[in-house]
């Protein structure tokens, strides 16, 4: 009824310890074994207790990378676009705590139809407290592949027509996949495929789940919305910086930060001992790709090029979502490099092949890295035979990689990218193209050209700097 | 005296755990009484680390919405008083620091005086582990009142007077009410108001205690220092466009992060499993109340408003600051949802009825929300009774609201609601005039037009942009 | 193979804990002497899982005060360079968490030679679950000293200069004097100076480790390299504004945030319950810290300077940092006090007689206020004797500093003092000079004027916003 004072709550520590010894060695010196069990049950009740603590911060942490998303998204566009990206991000995450919890969270784990989708627990009805837990992990990973969608599809999707997207990637098709693969009676996990193949997928965080998703979502959107007036020129692609290199750092730094929530609390488990190796993994591919990148563009250009770089940050993080629990130190080194290599060259294959307009590099980041991470599980896992420095984990990829002698891990990992492409990318093309013949998918050209803010929300996000004219 | 290293004072568990397994079997056959309790306190001392750790967090958390606070000021005011609010922001919390130590911790948690004012436990004197673990969770909120006020009042208000303000809020006002509802020994938890009733107050995190606070005392604030230089033109408030919407936006995701310890922290113990409930319920109602203001303003006026929409955000995380651990899922929904409409409604009131100007929105968030949210409490707590889904919750509302049958605790949530506008509006107004009769509240109309910055702190907050006139 | 959902891993813990005690009441009543020892084992792998949590939460938070430092170096500094600084700031977690994987660690906290070096553990070869938790920490802070270094030199140093820089820096110069420190077995804490003075030194979270050596590296290249161009005029110290100060000051409070991590996480044991007082201490200090400073500039200039009383809140971080888990609260106001006093002398005594130029103050913040940190446990450290309130502190001086009758405390102080000077200034210098007759440290005038973002990186930081001529 009241907010106690801890004070009076706890103890000093010390008073009770010894006031508790004392008390047991005058009363209990028989030796009572109901007491035995009660500390067994309150041990259990700690285990609970540090689970949910860990994956509510994990979850906090995770929550803030879609501050990381807006900064990264308005950072490398143009300021006439700012408010109507913040908009669209901020609604993103509103949406999706509603839809997630209506609908997203009963089709990605609730009772199993056929391996296919999750039938019940709609609205959290018959909730306690661990499924509570859960779900709010589970809720800050969920509207994150709508907003990779946002970033490849910035300065010239209608508002509108962006908001029903999102509401179904958030309901359907991010649910239905991760229904596949992490609700544990899905197709990627049980069933015929894993019975023929003979081992189980592991997309330990989502790099398929939630990054390739996202990726090839987006690359089916910016091929039915076009290219930014502008951004080719004769069929040659065009830089269009940019307009706050500052923001777009401070979004990039936030969302590494972000990756501790994202993969370490991906163990579900505070008193797994291995998270301390999923984040090792994780921070040294990032700096892997993250140097690579540099050094690709310095090579290339004769100067280290930021925005890319940051995006090589971003792509070891991506790559190693999925094999972080489940790899060596070295082998995270070299999956964060190829991350890089990766995201640079699906940057330049976007532009210059599949001529597409990508403002942000979240094809390249999220789809093309997020397909490696889950091939990297296939290459370098070290399986949980005796002698692997994995052998107890929890959450770790069962089988041996292809450098280990197994064949079959690589199989099923191969499986899922090509699935996850169908899925995502098949679905989403529908979709936009529905949204297209109906809401309207994209602004008019003269809309976009006096820019989303004042059309969109009627107000400029910087009304009293001067801005260039283009 | 040294870093020790952990590996030497870890060993593998499961080598730990073998060994241990070993020893005990071959000497302890007989089965040592002893241990039965050194593990009993073992487990206790547990309980206590994962507390205060919790509380570490969750409150460095909410040190961090200091600033989420600051960045949603200078986002919706103009460029020329920028440096003005980072410095009142940045004092407002390191003033904060010093006089919570000082006097406001004593007043607000000391031994109880007539159910009205702590009076011991100034300067933290005697305490211990468990005080200051306490004090720190406690101190990161007592500031927020003062920020608030700061928000309302900006970009007309001197830097003296506010400062003299804040070190009376966090001494005096802040502290006195909230010893009335979270020192357990208050007028509104004991004593003849409660007899009288029935039922205590119920205030879990601070709709009440911080944040009406805050908003009523800014109230008192803008009608004394006044309306902005063209705010109101023949008595129709017209808009003074913030000069930064990416900082105000990434401020309310700061925000909304730091709720996860405002109110998750605020089970003041980190061995309750309803702490999931509480970070359900709280991120359920900000999207509904973001995404209801965004519908409203949508259908106002053709165009959904960032600013106000992110106000809804606010509002709805405001609203379900006290009940959130005391309602259902659906219940959050509509409470935030209503935080929304209130926000809306609010701003809308205060422009065109009071007149007053609030440039950041501060009275309708924190203010009207939060005496929402403690009604709301009234309304839809679910009761400790036989069947309730928070029956065994420690920090609950003890009785069932409105629509579970009760009625006293909506009676008692009204009187609190009335007793923090009284006193916050009251002694604030008071406050106000006193120092605006001495120091002077307001700076003179020469240095408003010119601006804080350069008036107050001599410099420029962006002094190599190219800024429009006004 | 799957993320399995918690619903079916946790069942409700009540249900659990009726269920255990029933079948324990009904089975193990002769009470079995292996369950206790089971117990026992499960606590303390519960204490290593809630320290490993804590390490990683830490962790992650002090990662993110690379964000803060990256924002408050471009905000302080100049809008053509902001491109260049955001990208060494990147490279420098990024190289350094790749060497300190490589090199630094096994420096650091390898095998010890002669209390003077580690010499294996690079690589991480062999590492377990208590040493990648360990890495993590220690390695978010080993990147830390040449951000510092980063910050002073900004504006005029060649990008490839720093990139080498900072490889020796995390490789070398910081792990070198780390394993002096926290090592356990380096010269500052056991051997012949050690026995000699009678007590070891204490320097908690680094006062010394991190802050004086990066600040002392930091003024041996600022020596070197030279002020920026129009720093000084004839002599006379002129000021150059920065360009944000809201980035700047979101800078400082995020860096303010990581400290919860950056001290708190160094008593490297979650169940340590001292940890309230560190808390507690580190920001009574940043709060005196930084009221000092607003002060100080008030009275001295007529108002109130927000960039130096930015840098108030830090020094008094800085100070604090050693001590904060020895001393009183008292103690703890007073060191904060005296921080700001020496941040504000520091800069001038930098500008008006060493003629040097640090645009961000880094020098005095972190170099001359780290040394203070280190003087002030030797004043005001309470020691473990009987009634100390740390007496039962595992991560506090082991002696009583002059204020407690105690001199040797701060004699070894005093020698670490000069040994971080020394060895940070000296091999800084001998490095600077090195790297400047060979690379060249300093960008040509041309450059210069022209700004680093464009020569270094082809780009600007902000390309649509018009930037007033110099």
């Amino acid at each position: 009824m009241y907010r106690a004072l801890q004070k009076n709550n706890y103890k000093t520590m010390w008073q009770s310890l010894l006031l508790l010894s004392i008390i047991f060695m005058v009363f209990a010196v028989p030796g009572s074994a109901q007491s035995v069990e009660e500390n067994a049950a309150s041990i259990e009740i700690l285990e609970t207790a540090l689970t949910f603590m860990w994956l509510i911060i994990a979850g906090a942490i995770v929550f803030l990378m879609h501050a990381g998303f807006s900064l990264v998204e308005i950072g490398l566009t143009r300021t006439k676009n700012t408010a109507n990206i913040l908009m669209k991000n901020l609604m993103t995450i509103c949406l999706g705590i509603i839809v997630y919890w209506a609908v997203g969270w009963g089709i990605m784990y609730g009772a199993d139809y056929a391996g296919l989708i999750g039938i019940d627990q709609f609205f959290l009805i018959g909730a306690d407290n661990a499924l509570w837990n859960s779900w709010w992990f589970q809720m800050v990973f969920a509207a994150t592949g709508a907003t990779i969608v946002s970033g490849a599809m910035a300065e010239r999707t209608d508002f509108k027509a962006y908001l029903v997207y999102t509401v179904l990637m958030v309901a359907l098709i991010y649910p239905v996949y991760g229904h596949w693969v992490w609700s544990g009676s899905g197709i990627l996990t049980s069933g015929f495929l894993v019975d023929a193949i003979g081992v189980a997928h592991h997309d330990f965080a989502g790099s398929g789940v939630v990054h390739s998703i996202g990726g090839y979502a987006a690359l089916a959107g910016v091929m039915i919305v076009g290219a930014r007036i502008g951004k080719f020129k004769n069929g040659k692609p065009l830089a269009i910086p940019g307009h706050s290199l500052p923001l777009a750092f401070l979004g990039t730094l936030i969302l590494a930060f972000g990756w501790v929530g994202f993969n370490g609390g991906s163990t579900l488990d505070a008193n797994d001992p291995f998270v301390s190796l999923v984040i090792v993994n994780t921070f040294l591919a990032a700096g892997a790709g993250c140097i690579t990148v540099m050094a690709i563009t310095w090579m290339k250009t004769g100067k280290p090029d930021p925005s890319l770089t940051a995006n090589g940050l971003l792509a070891g993080l991506v790559a190693i979502t999925a094999p972080c629990g489940s790899v060596s130190n070295w082998a995270a080194v070299v999956i964060g490099l190829v991350g890089g290599i990766i995201v640079y060259a699906g940057v330049m294959f976007n532009e210059n092949v599949l001529k597409v307009d990508d403002p942000v590099g979240a094809i390249a980041v999220h789809g093309y890295s997020g397909s490696w991470g889950l091939l990297a599980v296939g290459i370098f896992a070290l399986g949980t035979g005796e002698g692997s420095i994995v052998a107890d984990a929890a959450y770790t990829a069962e089988a041996a990689g292809l450098l280990y002698g197994g064949y079959q891990l690589f199989l099923i990992q191969a499986v899922a990218v090509v699935l996850s492409i169908v899925w995502a990318f098949g679905v989403s093309y529908v979709i936009f193209k529905l949204i297209d013949v109906t809401i309207g998918l994209r602004v008019s050209e003269e809309h976009e050209i006096e820019g989303l803010d004042v059309v969109e929300h009627g107000i400029s996000a910087y009304p009293e700097f001067l801005i260039a004219k283009e």
